[in-house]
């Protein structure tokens, strides 16, 4: 598995070239896709070669460089027509991707901000606001890193995570969410050994997780979802640390399903359970978890999910997306403001 | 799926023809082998088109059925000595199935009681042999099914269980051990319904337990092992049953992966857990769960569990076949004499 840049992100710039790693063909294989036009762009977005909420808008932001390279100089009228077409168009690739709409408004509006500059400045500008996206990213993940490191026990040079999904440097600009502590500890010369579940329906953890921290050299081992319990029955587990999707103001966590079951074992174990998350991820209008819409997806990828048929044809399949932890069984939220401690209403609200 | 037989059995003795259900193409396909020589028998149980260890002993004594019949009829010397290399042919299938050996035995001692006897009569005591270990399986699980009625709530018409992995029909005679209850109930007109936890990483619940329960009319939903946890924070789960491959004399239970995961999850939602087996389960010499030895299965069951590789080359993979799940986590033993209830030391000790 060769890599073609020295650490795992989903989106690279370098001497002036976008490159993404092909998520599509992880694990299998490490490809990097040259990414030269607003078309390439939207393609690798649409097909999920890059995915992860934060990724995505990272994505989008560094397809308005290439569109802001390819658009008309002659007017302003005249480029920001183009850029605006080209926002629009990429804005099709995800449609329900917030972080994608996030981050086209915010080159949109440098673009308008600057509209009385020379167009070269404002070129400049749409590429200084994509690094800053990424590089905003990056300083939270690494943010979220070093308050996770509280969660270590002093003294013990081994420590050992389970971790559900992928909340990691793939679905981020770099160190992810929920890895984020790991990759910083590893750094710090922690033995930090994670087990990771496999995360079926769509393999995220086995796929994913399993890759980017085998590739950055940390400590996995792989198990399906039915095995938690018992790794964490033989002692093996120091602490879960897992992402968010969306945090109710109350501190109730909605996340891939099978977390909500993660955290009970845990709690059943004694074993502290953390979510990792950026405070973008609290939604202050809800307030509670059970207020958040749990989308359905299709049974397909229950019953044909590795392309083979696993269940009967006509055979009903329950596929929901997501489950909410409450609050009760979170030990601490991991954020680039600090490690918040319940009651997480109160914290949250404080910050 | 067009089915040859009006139930689900995974052997069926008829019009003096043998036919095994092909469990492995299940369950895209309801595929009937006939099976009519000791080494087409040998070969469906060595490539699992009968699994399960009940159904592996029933299966085996029909070989053994097929081999009187081919054995020449000269002396009983020549026919013994035919039928002991066919038994001793057949033990070579599954070399670990405790049931095979059992069942080979059991005709090999009939066959030697009737040693002055006529080889015709020694013919039909062989086929009554198989007959009787086939419908004795057939009155355990039966009665397993009787005594499990207790569990359903006297006045309520509908009740939904969840299971994991194949404690079914096609691992028995019939009506299997944690299915048994569920087929009672249904024949008796209670409205049972069934989430079944697909169960990686072989996929017995989806690929085994979704296709019996679906084709004997039962209201099944598939889910992700995941999911468990979920539909039973819903409230949508009255009661789990699940089987049984090892009881300690405590009543700890060895049984597939996730097993006692599933125990946590229900305990921590009030829902009774019940074990279904047979009493032939109970070890004696096993004092505790913690004295059973977990084989660990084939990494790739679970990083190319269905033909594609699903987690990256080199990664380490844990992959145990069963867990243990504590007595103190099971609501109750439903057996052929009973549904034990705890303390399970005594209960057991007692029959």
């Amino acid at each position: 598995m060769a890599n073609l840049f020295e650490e795992i992100q989903p989106v690279v710039y370098k001497n002036g070239k976008v490159f993404f790693l092909d998520q599509t063909v992880l694990p299998a294989e490490t490809k990097w896709l040259e990414v030269d036009s607003v078309e390439t762009c939207r393609d690798a977005i649409r097909r999920l070669a890059v995915r992860g909420a934060p990724a995505i808008g990272i994505a989008a932001a560094f397809g308005m460089l290439l569109a802001s390279r390819a658009a008309p100089k002659g007017s302003f009228e005249e480029y920001y027509s183009y850029m605006k077409n080209a926002g629009e168009y990429l804005a099709t690739s995800r449609p329900t991707a917030v972080n994608l709409f996030w981050a086209l408004k915010r080159v949109d509006k440098k673009i308008l901000e600057l509209r009385e500059r020379p167009l070269s400045e404002i070129d400049a500008a749409v590429e200084k606001e994509a690094l800053d996206i990424q590089n905003e990213d990056e300083e939270v993940c690494r943010a979220i890193g070093l308050h996770g490191q509280e969660i270590f026990t002093e003294g013990r040079n081994r420590f050992t995570v389970l971790t559900h999904c992928n909340a990691g440097a793939l679905a981020t600009s770099k160190y992810g969410t929920a890895l984020a502590p790991i990759y910083v500890a590893k750094e710090r010369g922690l033995d930090v050994r994670v087990f990771v579940d496999e995360t079926r329906p769509l393999l995220q953890g086995s796929r994913l997780t399993a890759y980017e921290l085998h590739m950055s050299g940390v400590d996995v081992t792989v198990i399906t979802d039915g095995m938690a319990a018992s790794v964490m029955g033989k002692g093996w587990i120091d602490a879960c640390i897992v992402g968010c999707d969306r945090m109710a103001a109350n501190g109730d966590a909605a996340n891939k399903i099978g977390t909500y079951g993660v955290a009970l074992l845990a709690r059943a174990h004694n074993i502290p359970f953390y979510v990792a998350c950026p405070l973008s991820t609290v939604d202050m209008a809800t307030r509670r978890g059970s207020d958040i819409e749990i989308e359905e997806r299709d049974p397909l990828e229950v019953s044909e999910g590795m392309g083979k048929r696993t269940a009967p044809q006509g055979v009903k399949v329950y596929n929901p997306a997501f489950d909410v932890t409450p609050h009760e069984l979170i030990s601490g939220v991991i954020t680039e403001k600090g490690l918040l401690r319940p009651p997480y209403a109160k914290a949250i609200a404080e910050l």
